[in-house]
């Protein structure tokens, strides 16, 4: 039960001070003391371009070490802001190069939970859009509970710390329903 | 009828030989005399990141050129390749750029016709996508005909032209309809 | 400008107490004068089953006054609320019978606009199937505005009367749109 | 391993020929012995109307011997037809009503695993859609194999026996997977 679980956490987000990002600080702090959460920034992932996957060259430097830390996690968790109904382009981008080639993704198999702080529906859409992706590499994603964050300018205080109790009380078990589905799954 | 139409046309994907950009260059082969397709490359448009996004700064320089197309154009056109299920990272990532700040948008109220060439569906996942996606900014997504390259490496020849004749018709069909369809609506 | 104009209004539930029926009368009494709006009542139209569908014995009565319902009409509106992430399956069944056979369905481009009372999301996700659904008879389904009555019981009255003004002016304006989208493609 | 495992079969579709309710008569042949596929017939379930559900008369009968079977079961596996780029109103429904009460209803944590005999792409737009809404329940639903079935009326003969071995052996490994992840996570 104690033992160690190593969670990699992905931001759909760039901005500095996303609060998609600063939800993901949040369930480092709420998670056992058992569970370790890294989050890993996409900034060095480049646009996603066939010509430069695979090949004498293999993939991009920056992919490879996306990879390799996705490789290395026993669970994944995505927190992802909605644009345009669906998830991000830098998010998407990411998972078509860790997706790639299918034979050998680190995503093949990987339990995963998501969740997104956003405005009226907590990015309801972006996650509807994430679950169908996630089917082409096999990925065991959490059902339950799902996690929308709505108004999400309100559960932050201005350090993007989550002060929202509830909001952190929902995030806390969703941490522990990852954990609990990776020893089942995993 | 006959007053010239301008339609950019985006492929989904960067590959130098990506038979989505071949679909597009056929488009252009097919197209009637008075209707002018022009190729528009996502190759410089950036990661989104809400830091770059507006400010003193404005958008980068290479989302400003698509912008400023987009807006040239009557109506546009996207080719996509299907990646896990859903439209290409790149693909999202220009339209996320594009979309923003929604109250100018150049994608607002346009007209548009989508295709795809991909494997055993023709990208029918990433058109089911795509349509959702295109809803944000109001665009006039033309319903029918719709076209899904299936087994898209049977229709090209070695030089990525579209040989297929069934195809090459249904495709001149498609502009037809997004011809008259920007007409009515545009 | 003033020409009347018909619209066909399609609850979701069979529900007697139905706030999306309920909804569809407020659009009522929202309505510009010369719009008329009237609603269709479900319930006698049976499961689908291939078997009674065409042959000699053609389609049931109950689908036969519905599809002449809808082929008298102007334009459609459906209420729908959300089961299980999705439209209700007698709203479903309903389009199923009325789009078929396909060559002579009265839904084929036809303009609709769609709204949803809900809960937490207000139908979102509902009417994110829905639009998927209806491309496949080339409905012209409104983009904008969008409507979603997020915790609908707080929005009526006892007498399942829409009392909430915000609420009343988004669909008031609905209504408009949808006549107006009606004289342009309609 | 060798423990008998009670899969409940359901077909989208009522007609008596379907190629959707062969395939799952298919699926009995090619089973494991230790497993038991019991096919199960959507027809007495009657449309879904919230004033019949619960209170002091409970369900239909109909639909409490559905939720009976389904309890009853070890596992779930639906075969759906593709209806306006869905599933069928009439799975629809039958879902509707056994998703409800929420607390205590049969799909809750199930494991399931979809198929579809459709036409140029198999029903892939229905069984998108299928697994959203199986998300609600808690559904364990299985990613991999997927199978669809294309242009179906070329893999079964005239009484409806599926003949096309591919086919066959597709279908074998989707038994042996649903087995396996029932054993799993069921």
């Amino acid at each position: 039960m104690s033992d160690p679980l190593k969670i990699l956490a992905v931001s759909g987000s760039l901005r500095h001070n996303s609060l998609n990002t600063a939800l993901l600080h949040a369930a480092q702090e709420v998670a056992p003391a058992h569970v370790q959460i890294e989050l890993y920034d996409l900034a060095d992932i480049p646009l996603y371009n066939g010509d430069e996957d695979g090949g004498e060259h293999g993939q991009p430097a920056g992919v490879g070490r996306f990879k390799a830390a996705l490789g290395a996690a026993d669970a994944i968790m995505i927190a992802t802001p909605e644009y345009n109904y669906s998830i991000p382009g830098v998010l998407k981008n990411a998972i078509d190069w860790a997706s790639r080639p299918i034979a050998s993704s680190p995503l093949n198999g990987k339990p995963l939970a998501m969740m997104g702080a956003g405005g009226m529906s907590g990015t309801m859409r972006a996650q509807f859009h994430l679950r169908q992706i996630l089917v082409h590499n096999n990925m065991l994603v959490l059902n339950k509970p799902e996690l929308y964050v709505v108004r999400a300018w309100e559960k932050f205080d201005s350090e993007r710390n989550l002060t929202d109790e509830p909001t952190r009380e929902q995030l806390r078990k969703l941490v522990e329903a990852l954990v609990a589905w990776t020893r089942r799954v995993g």
